[in-house]
This record gives C-alpha cells, structure tokens and sequence, in this order.
C-alpha cells in the first residue's frame, strides 16, 4: 500500500516532511477504507433490487411468450441491433422465444444473456449463452455457446463466404486492408466474437437498453417490418 | 409512460395481444418503479459516504499545505494532466495552494474543482473554479471563474499569440484546418474552454484520479521535474 511505497522511496526527504507524508498517507487509507465500504453497500442495494425485480422480469418473460415474434420485431426496431441483422439472421430469430440477461451475484464480475429457442431449421441449441467475465489477468473477457448448425444452415459460413468474396474483390479493385475490415458485423460474428470483451456495444445495448425496458422497442412503429405488413403476404419484411 | 404510448398506438393488435402488451407495460412499471427506488438508495449511500469521508479530505488538505509544491508536483507527475501543462503555467501552478473537488449535494448534477491560488505574479484571484452541471437543455454544461490576469502576465494570451502565429504559419504551408486545431492544449485553455462539457476528460481525470489520491502522483519518482533535480539551481524543469 501507500505506506510501503512511502517507507520503499529512495528519496531523502527531511524529516518533518516525511513525517507530514506519512501522516497524508494515513489519511488517504482512512480515505481508502470508507470508499471499500461505500462500495460494499452500493452492491448489496443493488444485489438487493436485483432480487426485488427478478419476479417482475419473470413474470414479464411469461408475457412476452404469448406475443409472437415479440423479440424480433423488439430486435428490428432497434437501431443499433437491427444495424447488424443480417436478413437471413433476422429469419432465424423468429424462433427467439426468451431472452434473459442475468448479472452474476456479485454483479462486478460479468453477466450472460441468454437467447433460448424454439425447435428451429438452423441449429440444434435450444439456448445461445453469451457470457462476459473477468479473465485470467482480471481484464474482461467473454466466451459464448458453440453453435451446432444443422447442414446446410450454417448462417455464420454463409456470412464468412460473402465476407470473403468481399474480400476478395476488395482486394481485386486495390483497395486498403482498412476497406476490408469494415464489412458489417452481423449477428452471429458478434456472438462467436471475443476481440474486445471490455467494449462490446452490442452486448451492453442489449443489458442496459433493450432488457430493461424491451416493450419501447417492440411498439416502436416500423411500417417494414410489421407484419402483415406493406412487404409481401408472409408477413416478412426482407429489405432494410 | 408506456400505458400511453400503448393507448395511442393507431396499431390493431388482437383483443387478446392488446391485453398482453398492457399487462407487459404494467410490469415493466414496476420493474422502473424500482429501479428508481433503487438509484435513489444508492445516491444517499454516496451522500453518506460522501459527508464521512470530507473530515478526512479536509485533514489532507491540512497536511497537504505543509508541504511546498505538493499540488504542482503531482500535476506534473499525471501524465494526462502534465501533457497540458505548459512551462509557463507550471511556474504559475507552484501558486496553487490548495485543491478541492466538491460534488454537489445531489452528486448527480454536478461538481466543481477550486484552485486556491497564494498571492503571485499572473492573477489577482485567490479562488479558480471550474464547475461542472446541467445546463437549461440537462445537458452537461460547465463555467469558470474570469482569471483577473495582471498586466503583462496573460498567459492565455501569450498562449493564444503563440497559438496564432502556428496557425499562420500552418497556413502559410497550406496544411489543413484539421491540422491548425491539433495545436495542443494547456491548462488555461482547458480551465477556459466549454465546449464540450460532457467529454471533458482532463475535469475527469482530476476528479476521479488526482483527487481520490493524489499522494501517489506527488511520490512518483521524475528526475526532470524534482525540486532541485538536474536541470538547473532553480529547482525548475524546463524540458518536456
Ligand atoms: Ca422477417
Ligand atoms: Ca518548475
Ligand atoms: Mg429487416
Ligand atoms: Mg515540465
């Protein structure tokens, strides 16, 4: 702590001084103390909310169930989700049937969101588990369910063989590596990508916006997107 | 609230969904009604925590005084705040006796950081404030307190002359706007400047690094810039 870095100092510092140093550094864990506490306390309110509210969010799962396509349609109408859904992605979450986002007990270290799914053409999974931590080194990290794609709908391969033709004319016509990496994430590329846990947007739009109040989202009028809406009798809208 | 946004809704949703979604909205009402509840313990958590920990903050202070350039020196050891440090503003800041950070009551709307100034050559002001709060629009805002500058000690004009002769000559070399604006800031320019209130990254370092605990900054170890270091029998540093 402060005292040893105080006592470790090489520099000759006069006595009366050393001494007024090491009484600021006394003060300064006096100081340290009662911000360790704070902390505690502020978790234990929100542990103690996290709690209070969970029977709410179950209940409001409970509800969301019986709205068909309600955690789409709350995708689409979001403006940074919807900005990386893939058309055929967007099919895929029709079979979204829960969404959960669950804080870790002691809050500070991580949370999952949960995507649970109906029996579906695209994979096996029943839930998609995307998980943020603290790793190794106590830097935030995260890992996410293994995908079991059924054959020939694997969307994340589809997406990687456009991404590399892409590429590939990109690259034809000469253009930077800069150019190259700014093909879109989609959907799926957030889920399986684990380059920057700490400033994952995605993730923390989906904690902090859309699980805390996802009905904005659902109601927000988007005229493309309704169903039954302006773009065809099954009720899909495929351009955005 | 969403009960109304629900009832404007031009949409026809089934009898049935209309039901849903109401009830939705009405747990999503007390799943807000406690988030409130929730933030309003955690704000007098931190106004607890906030009045235990000012006797000590004010012992610091105390002891603090005592020691010649402790401010000064552990400005010039941040390396955030030390990059804005001009050289003649760094002979100025050995005049700064005293810091305070102060939240305002409520903690979330705002705070200020005083600079108490001994009698000196550059100013007549013995208080500078730079206050941080929300604006007419609850937008960050910030002001400052009119530096009474003494005649022929305007460092901010001695630095905007400076800044106007780079400009010229930038301009003269026909280089870009872009480029005229990297012209570095200083401590004076950033005390001054309000343009951006909500990123002010320098007001944020000083609150939650400098002043949480500044003896840390005061005992790095920095030869160039020890009083009676090795760059002359002044005590002062004059290279960066
Ligand atoms: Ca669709
Ligand atoms: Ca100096
Ligand atoms: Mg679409
Ligand atoms: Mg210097």
């Amino acid at each position: 702590g402060g005292a040893d870095s105080l006592e470790d100092e090489s520099r000759d510092y006069d006595p009366e001084t050393q001494k007024t140093l090491e009484e600021i550094d006394a003060t300064q864990n006096e100081i340290d103390s009662l911000n360790e506490k704070a902390s505690e306390e502020i978790l234990k309110v929100e542990q103690k909310y996290n709690k209070l509210r969970k029977p709410f969010f179950e209940k409001r799962n409970e509800l969301i169930a019986k709205i068909p396509n309600f955690w789409v349609t709350a995708f689409v109408n979001h403006p940074q989700i919807s900005a990386i859904l893939d058309e055929d992605e967007e099919e895929c979450l029709h079979f979204l049937s829960k969404l959960e986002v669950e804080e870790f007990e002691d809050i500070k270290s991580g949370y999952r969101i949960k995507f649970y799914f109906d029996e579906n053409p695209y994979f096996e999974n029943d839930l998609l588990e995307k998980e943020f931590h603290l790793g190794a080194g106590g830097d935030p990290a995260s890992k996410s369910t293994q995908i079991k794609w059924r054959e020939g709908s694997d969307l994340s391969k589809r997406l990687q063989d456009q991404q590399n033709a892409y590429n590939k004319n990109e690259s034809d016509s000469k253009t930077s590596r800069k150019r190259q990496l700014e093909f879109p994430r989609t959907f799926f590329t957030w889920f399986t990508d684990h380059g920057d846990a700490s400033a994952d947007d995605i993730a923390e739009v989906i904690k902090d916006d859309m699980w805390p109040n996802p009905l904005q989202y659902f109601l927000v009028p988007d005229i493309e997107v309704e169903n039954g809406g302006l773009d065809g009798e099954d009720g899909e809208s495929d351009e955005d």
